[in-house]
């Protein structure tokens, strides 16, 4: 089986070509390929596949086998894969993805090769019961009822108070911010992070971003992801945070954040109402996976 | 650059024919290779090479870019390598190692691919001295003055009476025997393997193995490698609690230990005074690493 390992701000996924040839046993192969010792190693599979509605269909399975619908980070690469392998010439593609079709601007450089991508996330959420949060669990509770969005909202965690913004880009995210003074890399993010990801406002449980604003187009990021714990970058997460951070005033409509994997530059185009993600691709090597039988 | 992705009870390296050209910057690619989220993966990049003394040189280098001696999962993959590839068609091969000259038996199997080899890993070394044990730290230190081996000797450990048996197979191991009705799966491994590993017993650290005893021919191990934590496997820790479990009576001079990355078969040669170690070697995948340049 033919593929090539590629990585966005470190997320980092196996592709494989199935615009021609169908593979068999999917979920077996994502888990197989996806173990860092005795596979390739990635964060799973995506495989590139022919769409009816759109130029590409992006197929996503995690590393345990269950099948993904959408990773800003893991749909960069394929727009880099179309254009670099020649599978398609055009700057703007459509791909497919079980969470609708997402439109791919691609910025090739000098080589001709694909650097960055810029994705269209969609809207932010922001309305409470759609993230969805649970306005009892805040401290202003009473106040909260009748508001359409929670900004700089007091919960208690820890027993310490926290002002939390909430925001969906179809997964629901609880941002907050740390002071600048804060050393953001010895910030003990294993230890508040599952308690916000268990906190009773988020009854679907929560990602968190932790950011330090640096100036009005720069911002530091740390996310606790739930489920998974702390990860190199988080795209509806550095996506949520933009929102957040230009709903409390702190930062312009397009700012880059810096994630521990790269930079994502975020823009929240206010009158589409839509979030926009510009990062890197990168093809980090090209490689045949060798089957029990060829082994 | 043209490698290949192997592994041996867990213990994976990226291995680069190097004998018809020169790798540069090897330390900086050791590095770059190895990181398993923006690299190829592995514990290390192991380069194969021509040798004046023996018919191949395995240089090797450690995720951090430091260069290692030798691996006893590491050097069967050689074997595997050269055999597989044609650069040799001789069942036993010696490969020069900064650890000297080791010999190593090939298996293929029907289809002419190497399934497992065994690796000469020396003689064991027991005197305290040597392992380095410091018999102070012993509770009975006043009776092993005039011992010359370390076998099921209490020492206290949190609080607790532990019986350890000391080998050295050019590395320190202390080596532990736990009840049959111990779930070794849930046993506290990253709790006890410090308190083992900084003991004022070990001036230089050790390497611990917990140990099940089947049978006679069958131990259980868990590994806990100074520096490094717990590990899929440990081939000198392996052979180690071999040579430890023969001394205490409880196993035969040949048994397979069965660890979490894999199983293998050790003997102890006791007229040779030398210790072989038989396991897996696999090709995982081949590939091409893309140098920064091409990407």
């Amino acid at each position: 089986m033919k593929f090539t390992k590629m990585q966005g701000a470190g997320n980092d996924y196996v592709y494989v070509d199935c615009t021609q040839n169908e593979l068999k046993n999917v979920s077996e192969v994502a888990v197989a390929v996806s173990d860092r010792h005795f596979g390739i190693g990635s964060d799973g599979l995506i495989l590139i596949k022919k769409s009816d509605k759109a130029d590409f269909f992006m197929e996503m399975y995690n590393a345990d086998g269950s099948q993904g619908s959408m990773c800003g980070n893991g749909i960069r690469c394929v727009g880099k894969y179309v254009y670099d392998n020649g599978l398609t010439d055009k700057a703007e593609i459509t791909v497919e993805t079980l969470s609708g079709i997402k439109t791919l601007q691609l910025y090739p450089g000098s080589d001709g090769k694909v650097k960055t991508v810029r994705v269209n996330m969609g809207a932010p959420i922001l309305q409470p019961e759609q993230i969805p949060a649970d306005i009892h669990a805040f401290k202003n509770a009473e106040i909260l009822k009748n508001v359409d969005r929670l900004v700089a909202q007091p919960i208690s965690v820890d027993g310490k108070d926290y002002e939390v913004t909430c925001v969906s880009m179809g997964n629901p995210h609880a941002i907050v911010y740390l002071d600048k003074n804060v050393d953001l890399k010895a910030f003990e993010l294993e230890k508040i992070g599952p308690m916000f990801e268990n906190h009773p406002a988020f009854p679907d449980r929560v990602n968190t971003e932790f950011i330090q604003v640096c100036d009005s187009e720069n911002l530091n990021m740390r996310v606790w992801e739930r489920g998974s714990g702390e990860t190199f970058a988080c795209g509806t997460g550095a996506c949520a945070s933009l929102v957040a951070t230009v709903l409390n005033g702190l930062c312009n409509d397009t700012a880059t954040l810096h994630l521990l994997g790269g930079d994502l530059k975020i823009t929240w185009d206010k009158k589409e109402n839509t979030v926009y993600m510009e990062g890197p691709a990168e093809t980090v090597f090209t490689g045949e996976w060798l089957l029990k039988e060829e082994n």
